[in-house]
């Protein structure tokens, strides 16, 4: 497979070429045994019959940023979205919809990336699909990817927050909008596309080292597409509590604050790829911390806020300035195709 | 929600239009425990630890065509992808990207098809995403669905095929090439539209049926993209077995037969999204025939070949005029965006 070559229509017709493509890249850098066999279901022997199951497409533009590439993000979206769910993630698919003349060694690329994450974060991609459009169709490619968890069995509760209660301290692994600013950077060629990393991640080592601590964490959940705003708001509102948060506690970047005056967005609703909002026990808030700061991608975990008893369903900020400002869901549309 | 709207960039934002959307339109029709909590991954407690795992994106154009539209295509097609494996199907994900500007009443005319065919095969749509794209950066809609099944212990095999052995028949479970010209009359608009319904069906049913019979069954795979031809090539090699079929047992409708003519096409290599080539015993041949006739999908079930022990490898068909040809995989695309 030549680097100067293309994606053909043919390469999605099932055909020869199809095989090809399949075993020449897929294959040969996502290899296990399940997908080895090219079945066409992946044939898995599970260790429990508690999972979670989820899934994401990804259409990220452009498809090559500071800190990452789409497949990155497909891989690591994935992981945590089921990590979040107090999941220990073990399986992905993956279906590629890419544009006729897409050129190979992007695909090369991008596929690579994928591995690496899978295979560092213990993840096995088992089954796939690739379908090309012609050109103008689609925008260059587009992944989804799902995936199948163990859960842990006492962690049930995690992904819904019902054990939430007042007192309660909400914790971010670090700072809030850099996925969202590295995009906008790339896209609107900025200028300062080095001064700004994604931190697109996955987060399943992290939150697995968390977990440990038993009985600490009531509530998960990665701040991706509508930033930490919407996770909060959507906490609040399921499980009718009131939610403080302290705009000053909250880690943003001098470059995303900045990036964010010139172009009027709010760093609260920014995307994320590698952070994830926990609501813990106020006793086991400082001990969370302590383990949080000990690993590569939890080294600026701090406490932004708690669970409080009055304001049921709403999420109030206590502002730099010192006012207070009632944080409500992304009306609108801030950066499409953000992931 | 009013029909006269369109998908707005806003319902991809993950903000609330995007709540909205999943409340008023996908928790709607899809509606079951699972998905309606609304956690990032759905929480699952499986019956058994042996389950296959596949995916599919579907970009076919038309999304509407004589027999379904696109979303009874994601709905069937990955069923059929687990059953053919061997395994119950159970759960389904679903990843909708959607261009902007796309009618709010055609997603809902899709959402429902797809909510009634997982209905009527007793599967779960549990967990979902999606997202959309400015306009002219997709086509439409394309969806994936990835699925989850519960694989029956003995039938691990199948979809391997390692039990094939000489003297097994080849069953097909009705005419070939029906969704590939009922496509294809839809995109040309050749007039004869409506005289050609696609085969697209949830073949789980029927599939389950003929399993009840005891060690019958060696190998199962849906003939979808490439085919007939593809399915038998890739049995053929990956078996190192030979694989010998008659042209006049092959069912393929006159309608079906006359528009390959005019345009050059093999109905061999069409697509099918309801047929389901089987290898079975000897012995058990016409007790699975039998079977499948008494099924509403599998009344034109025919045997249409056997496995050989010469030609390993290759497959030959006996043509309907007295020849002999070695049928190979499709090298180039004879229809692209049919699934």
């Amino acid at each position: 497979m030549k680097s100067d070559n293309k994606i053909l229509l043919s390469h999605g017709s099932g055909g020869k070429l199809s095989h090809d493509l399949i075993g020449e890249m897929f294959v040969k850098y996502f290899s296990n045994p399940e997908l080895v066999a090219q079945t066409d279901s992946a044939i898995l022997e599970l260790s429990q019959k508690n999972i979670a199951f989820t899934t994401d497409s990804y259409v990220v533009d452009p498809i090559f940023f500071q800190g990452g590439n789409i497949g990155k993000l497909a891989v690591c979206g994935t992981i945590n979205d089921l990590s979040v769910s107090g999941a220990k993630p073990l399986y992905l698919s993956c279906g590629f919809i890419i544009e006729e003349g897409f050129p190979l060694a992007d695909l090369e690329t991008i596929v690579k990336t994928m591995a690496e994450e899978a295979r560092h974060a213990g993840v096995k991609i088992v089954t796939g699909d690739t379908k090309v459009v012609n050109r103008g169709k689609c925008d260059k490619i587009f992944i989804n990817t799902a995936g199948i968890g163990m859960l842990h069995k006492d962690k049930k509760h995690i992904s819904f927050g019902t054990n939430i209660s007042a007192g309660d301290k909400i914790i971010i692994n670090g700072s809030i909008g850099d996925h969202g600013i590295a995009i906008l950077a790339a896209r609107e060629s900025l200028g300062f596309e080095s001064l700004v990393n994604s931190d697109c991640a996955a987060l399943n080592g992290l939150i697995s080292e968390a977990l440990k601590i038993p009985g600490s964490i009531n509530f998960m959940r990665d701040a991706t597409r509508g930033g930490l705003a919407t996770v909060l708001c959507e906490l609040a509102k399921n499980q009718k509590s009131g939610i403080w948060v302290n705009e000053k506690d909250i880690p943003v970047k001098e470059i995303v604050k900045g990036t964010c005056e010139i172009f009027g967005f709010d760093p609260l609703y920014l995307a994320n790829e590698g952070k994830v909002v926990m609501v813990v026990t106020k006793e086991a808030a400082s001990e969370v911390i302590k383990i949080l700061k000990s690993h590569p991608l939890g080294k600026e975990a701090v406490i932004i806020g708690e669970i409080t008893e009055n304001n049921p369903g709403k999420v109030v900020m206590q502002t730099e300035v010192g006012g207070r400002r009632v944080i409500d869901m992304l009306a609108g549309e801030m950066l499409p195709r953000i992931c």
